[in-house]
């Protein structure tokens, strides 16, 4: 069965699995005071040309949220997100559970605009209200659409301009990144963000997520932080090895481009077929419309997320291409929808 | 100057100021264990014709409902409110610092529809999302607007269905319960509630509102989540005495039946002027829409609340009459807006 | 029955109920934003001698203690208390309802000693243990002890070294400041401490507690704090009417001075019957040692709190006078103690 | 240099380097949902001999510590736990975080005692004070002490007494059950404990603990604590994996007495030098104390915690062998300290 479920579906890249196995008998500092992490930091600050970033390592998205906001905000304070963050509507309630109320506002395709950042500012006026600190984007968006340079800029203009904190998800940073319309830098982030992670686990890593910390007041104690909300593994190194390995020799950005690409020819295939987009994405997350006849043939040989019902006759999917993707299974996906499309029309 | 501000801007009825002064050097039980706050609940029980409802007395709205939904819920559960909920706008977050989402939803003129609760329901399918456990309704509204008796079982029906909690926020129930079109009665609610509560802070009480707990698992270990939510006054008759006051001889109605006469007034008159409303209200708030201009004049001699601006000329306000509001300040304000009308069609 | 139970058992003083009477017609601004408020606060900071401390009114004890130590502590931070400390033991956890950890030190006679301190700050050396943020301590303390001038001047001190805030609890301060060995000034206090309360409800007021904030940085956005932990009452100036009452003419020491006065003829006549304290006490709180059999008799009589056992035969119980205790029913306990002790001798 | 330092400082064991290589490419169903997770909890069960048994994969211990308490506790709900206790002392205020008292009772050898579980029970009486729900002990303990079967059985009948639910934190569980004086098998924990956890991290494993749930009402919605604590990793089988490689023939017990006999021979030879011990264990911790003098010069070639000072000339260290120490790094701590003591006698 083909598979397009999801980017966590398989283990980690070759570089990780070989520094696993050729680091596993030596002795490391616990907690992630080891020099695996040391190395692993030294390369992003590379990437992010900026020597002051604070870096850490922590084991999921999830957590990375929770621990951010638990660590930036005081408890009267809120973030603003749009209707289809992560934050918002996947996790649980997290941010709700540590305390802070998750202020939501219309996405355009899955993006906040500024307007909507000057209006929850405005609304909010007294404390009878709370009162919004922070701004949380995802790059590439829950959508699989992705920011550019100059839409980035004018959020983080509006954040400085309201004195919030610009918070950025990259739990699909790679993705986005390599996309062939984007137009931002690593560092271009370390310019513009108070405070944004690098995705791991959806890049070819078996877990992990590095949060960058560029905003000094937030640097400050945030490894009591990370203990506190259950984040810190005794083994740090095995998260230290994670980032060594996708950034000593560009990993993070070859195992991005091989999604992309696969997403690529799907996206081109599926155009030629004359299937609908839900929304226009140039990441490795594509949303086709199919009609519900076709999707219950499809479904028998192919995995993958139902998104939502469109209207009465179809239905939004979510397929994902991976770092490990098989250019030839979507072929074969493109086939088999060519071909039941055929039958279709023969019957 | 005139003041249609609130319905706490005042102190309390003769009934309450009374029960203050003959019980003043008496000797009381603590925390609420006294003997006034039982004949207190006596009375209540009464109007509810339920003996089994556990009553509660708290200090106010905030307090009450972070208390109660703290109660109700664990910790991955969360609450559906519309988004004119006072949970979700007025109370700085208070929900959310006890841990819990509010899952919004759209109002209807400030009331929640049956089917908003089966959306919410069905799309927080699994174990990625908050689960959907209580949902919150005011009665008055918000916007002042009431259920009906069909309109509450209706909600009532769905959340059974569904094994919500229904939880009514009864800050101004003596005025919706007064109001000309209302159908429904204090026994009606111990019937269709599953916890709910009666407002005397916005009804001619000093403060204070009584949770009513229909629901036996609600009803465990409830004086422990007062306590620990600060809500638990050492004075605990003080309370007691505020719904001895409004209930003993009916004062509570007498004093809604007021509010909602001067409002009933006021409503006419501002119809007679051909003064739009907001939304239609047969409670103690109203929502007019004036001219920027005619509303300029008038807040020179009238207290009331901006609501929203509703284009680029007009804007709307809040009005609130109360158990204290004198009949000659509403024709008072007729006047004067009769009079501002008269000088703008001279100039 | 004589009752030594408790300072909360009757209502207010004559100042307070003249002054509810007298405004209760008037109207108020909402939320404590009122001219009661105003003036109430401008007769404390003139026994502060401090016109910059900013003061709130809340309307109880637990209320005020989470809510002060949310609004000053970061979620890693804890707070260090004795271990008969009120926040530790007698407030359902709401400290840690509010997500902070309580540090528990030895008390001495419910006092902290300076040397303690150090202590706890040396044993909290890295982020996998919270962070000592706070000193709490109580004046009178839960033993009705009280600390002299150069005790909390050294507690102040050694708070400063190691940047902690320090925090008084003063539900029963008036009983303290009048105590005959005392020799600490309201000035004092504000000289002193970083933050605290001077408590109203044990000493003649309906309810309610004063925080004052000396401390720039706990100053910010507290108000914010109070509605979210919901101790903001729509009828603000009721809060007000209490320290006017209290603070206006010096009831707050009078009534304090009363209270005490009651408890030292008490005390003396315990001494002369020979009976042991468990503690010793110069303010309003008194420890009586009664054998077991003596207790079991005046039981039946007076109402007081069993404190603890001392042994097989002796229990230590808790005496308060308040206010509005008669010295006749001083004198009354006293005769019946001697008259219990006789009739015992004699069989 | 050699290290004693702690059981966290390498890798995983063989099998599960292993498992990670021979299923890196396969495709896996995310959230430890996938077949892996299945097969390693079959043998878990098989070793619980219990089938209804329910398990969870964690990633750490304070993860799992936190994550279990919040599912098992209501907000007014603590939990009691020896002094020495993990959840107190080194967790940084999680469980505070998330709400909760940790009620500290005096431990004997980091061991709870029944009589202490009484008395706690006994001083909360009411709603002024928590209630408390759970008793938290470790086995092995902070201080590497073990739990016999009888006293665990005791502990076991006291939380069913007092309707107390019964955690056991086994981050050292292996090394517990294959002490030399341990009569406890994996299938009584089943049957004495409601809920408890297998420990991974410390035994060979990169990450992960078990987390075995008896008590049905605890199963309930345990997914969504999972989650929203942050501890659902989207490559769950990468939990899945340590412990199929750890259960699947028998490496966790074979890890742990590795640990054992290399601490046997470690404790062994410093018996024979006449160092005493601040504690006595049988397992993979020791604490001898050295004289300062003789701890200087240690310190120079081995790592190893300083515990706490015992008076001024000596200090308690803590020793941990693991599953991966060398029998010949023992031996060479014990010549370099026969060594040293020679040294000091020649002087």
């Amino acid at each position: 069965m083909l598979s397009f479920m999801n980017d966590y579906s398989e283990g980690a890249c070759v570089e990780i699995l070989k520094l696993l196995e050729d680091t596993n008998t030596m002795q490391h500092a616990g907690y992630g005071m080891d020099s695996i992490c040391e190395e692993a930091k030294a390369y992003i600050k590379k990437e992010l040309e900026n020597e002051l970033a604070e870096i850490h390592f922590l084991t999921g998205g999830t957590q990375t949220n929770k621990t951010v906001i638990a660590a930036a905000l005081r408890p009267y304070e809120a973030v603003i997100a749009v209707d289809t963050g992560h934050i918002h509507v996947h996790e649980t309630g997290a941010i709700e559970n540590s305390g802070h109320k998750v202020i939501t506002v219309k996405g355009v395709a899955g993006k906040m605009l500024p307007e909507a950042i000057d209006k929850v500012v405005e609304e909010h006026t007294d404390e009878h209200m709370v009162k919004p600190a922070m701004v949380y984007i995802s790059n590439s968006t829950e959508l699989g659409t992705i920011y550019t340079k100059q839409e980035l800029e004018a959020i983080s203009r509006k954040c400085k301009e309201h004195g919030l904190i610009l918070f950025l998800d990259g739990a699909r940073l790679g993705s986005a990144l390599m996309a062939c319309d984007n137009d931002i830098k690593m560092r271009d982030l370390a310019q513009l963000c108070d405070i944004f992670y690098i995705g791991g686990t959806k890049n070819g890593a078996l877990l992990g997520e590095a949060v960058i910390i560029l905003q000094d007041r937030l640097k400050e104690n945030f490894r009591y932080y990370i203990k506190q909300n259950g984040g810190m593994l005794a083994k740090g190194w095995i998260l230290g090895i994670q980032f060594l390995g996708l950034f000593q020799e560009g990993a993070f950005y070859r195992l991005a481009e091989h999604a992309n690409r696969c997403a690529d020819i799907l996206r081109k295939g599926l155009k030629e077929l004359g299937i609908p987009m839900l929304v226009e994405t140039t990441t490795n997350q594509i949303f086709p419309i199919f009609s519900n006849e076709l999707l219950e043939d499809l479904e028998k040989e192919v995995k993958m997320s139902i998104w939502e019902r469109v209207d009465r006759e179809s239905t939004a999917v979510r397929m994902v291409t991976s770092w490990n993707t098989k250019e030839e299974d979507v072929e074969k996906l493109l086939f088999l929808l060519e071909d039941l499309r055929l039958q279709k029309e023969k019957s």
